[in-house]
């Protein structure tokens, strides 16, 4: 049997709930979708339980779930995949942090929890005064992200993740890491220690004496969260015997893929991962990985920040575009692919956060049962011959139609 | 209540994919159905993951899970069950393989795999001359089964399972097997010694005479293969509390339910499990054996070997027999039955071999719930209220649509 390849695109937050500016329609349901409904109309269909059936999943635990591994078994928090998505390696013993540059008064009292959305080149002459950090013998390995954010690992003896954050995710005073376990005290001193180093070195840098010069919101501290050690996971070129690579524009989702042994591809600059990314740039990257890669995920993050936002009609507008970009999937993909269409989450815009309502999904490939699914929906796809099925076997499904599947038995 | 008796219909490699010659249709979407539409629209239809999403069943494994058993724990390989199948009874320490006849030149190179289909009384007469042969302290049994089959017990002391296979699975020398753990490698040993033994007495057999004069292929070796130990089930009809019964013109497919403590119900010789097999008898043999039997399983195997053989046409053929076969049973099926029609994996024309893709099923009795779904398909059972159901769920469900389940709790 010949084998295929195979392409999940993941379009992040994209199910919803009836939205009232849509007449209780969500944006799926009431925007036109051509595309995406032809490869509904000739494919398989059905609803994806992310994680579980009433479980709101994340986008990480989202994507560690749709690439075949169990979140409750391998997720230890989403430092270690901000760490990854932003390029800083780590070993084991690591602890790792997502981090935001914050503004805080001389009471060390936060005014703005992103620093007026500070961003390069200001954070990489902030992040470079970090160099060298070492606290109670402890590396302290800082790296920008995109805008406020960073990442920050901790390498030394003796840690461990079980701590609070710093960060009290509010204005009013930083918090005050506390170990949860007697081993995790010396780590949570150690992150306060580097919370208050952090403020000394940044307070007046000279690009704090600018920004403050100008009006704008001082960088002048860092405040790291969600502690992480860093999951060995088997890789997912291993476990599935195919080369595999993603194409992603947000720091985490490269993140994840990188610690599960995906090739992190280069997008193009316009493949944000905002409102405004370039889908058809992206899709054209997508495509051209395929070349060189058995299996492809590819994230478009832009209906999740629409859904954050609260609004559904901004919402409809990116699912139209995401429906453009199918259209040129449709019109420049090869013959022998297996191609899904799915998302993470659900991010209603009336919650404006995530749900663990199911998500949508069709699955193409020339020759598999075309069933009786012909809307992509979060309503019309449960018509599909596929039912209700669990994000970890997306993947499995996918290798069967790929040819790739052993068999059990004879 | 009155407690009813239950058919489980298997339609062997049933279920496919889109195939060209049928204008992308599944064999079951393309042919008329009417009987298997009538249980369908009058009963409650769904798909099955005969083992669980993605993962590709054998015909064993997809039976053993028909039955309710978990084949992760149970299966040991083919081995046992062809034994099984044509009667061979094992112990406790018993290694038990599946063999071939087979045709080998004096330089021990296979130049035919089944010996010209060599078959009974040839085989009979083979098989009597090596009665008695025993191989350092290991008795060697062995038995024919249909065409150039056979099956092999090895019984003695420290005999393992772990080892590869005698038969290369292809023309050239044969394959010397060899231990896979350093117990095991006895075992491999023994049939070594085993596969010479059979050429030493077979080559010269006046059956292998008889042959070479008329220019057959010579069945003078016996190739075993897929070693595996006996598993210890519990018997179904004790977990169900009911007799049971299977009705299959396939030696393996007999052997699984015989050593699931089924009674094996003999056929009449037209019900040969082949593409030419008679429904009709099949399903008369099955009817009777409902009244010395509560619970039968019945397997018709010819859509598989059509999907196998790759022929979409030969399949709609044959689904189109099998529907008949529904008609006769619809018209002669006692008041209280409970009956489901489904697959134990699909064969899709197009790929040759299993996949994973779900089955369909209709389950009927009357006074079921009737639900939306009308055909009989990969995709119109997707319709049904039984949604995406296991393997493992079918007995279970018939068992309370049979009145005879334990309610858990008051």
């Amino acid at each position: 049997m010949r084998t295929k390849r195979i392409l999940i695109v993941v379009m992040d937050g994209l199910g919803d709930r009836g939205c009232e500016e849509l007449g209780w329609k969500t944006p799926l349901q009431y925007a036109d979708t051509p595309n995406l409904d032809w490869f509904t109309a000739n494919g398989s269909a059905g609803v994806v339980d992310i994680i579980a059936p009433g479980v709101r999943p994340g986008s990480d635990t989202a994507h560690l779930s749709i690439l075949g591994y169990d979140p409750y078994k391998v997720y230890t928090g989403r430092g270690p995949f901000e760490a990854a998505g932003i390029g800083l390696i780590s070993k084991k013993g690591d602890v790792a942090f997502r981090c935001n540059f914050a503004t805080v008064n001389d009471r060390l009292e936060i005014t703005d929890r992103r620093a007026g959305r500070v961003k390069t080149p200001d954070t990489s002459e902030l992040v470079r005064s970090l160099e060298g950090l070492k606290i109670e013998g402890v590396e302290c390995i800082v790296r920008e992200g995109t805008e406020h954010r960073a990442a920050l690992i901790l390498r030394g003896p003796g840690l461990s993740a079980d701590i609070t954050d710093a960060d009290p995710h509010d204005l009013g005073p930083i918090a005050i890491s506390k170990g949860r376990s007697p081993e995790a005290q010396f780590t949570a001193g150690v992150v306060n220690k580097f919370v208050l180093a952090t403020y000394k070195r940044l307070k007046d840098h000279p690009v704090n004496v600018r920004r403050r010069a100008a009006g704008l919101p001082e960088a002048n501290i860092i405040l790291p969260r969600g502690a992480g050690e860093f999951p060995r996971l088997e890789p997912f070129p291993e476990i599935n015997s195919m080369t595999a690579g993603c194409v992603a524009g947000v720091g985490m989702i490269k993140g994840i893929c990188a610690v599960c042994g995906l090739d992190v591809i280069d997008v193009p600059p316009c493949c944000s991962g905002g409102t405004d990314s370039d889908f058809m740039s992206k899709a054209r990257t997508a495509l051209e990985a395929l070349e060189t890669h058995e299996f492809i995920l590819m994230n478009c993050k832009a209906p999740d920040v629409c859904g954050h936002d609260g609004c559904a009609l901004s919402k409809v507008d990116v699912v139209r575009r995401l429906d453009e970009m199918a259209g040129y999937i449709k019109d420049n993909m090869p013959e022998d692919l297996v191609i899904v269409f799915t998302a993470d989450h659900s991010t209603p815009c009336g919650t404006g956060d995530h749900s663990a309502d199911p998500v949508p999904m069709t699955i193409y490939t020339k020759g598999n049962v075309i069933d009786e699914a012909v809307k992509f929906s979060e309503s019309g796809c449960a018509r599909g011959r596929l039912g209700r099925i669990r994000g970890h076997d997306i993947v499995r499904i996918c290798m069967d139609l790929a040819n790739r599947t052993e068999k059990f038995g004879a």
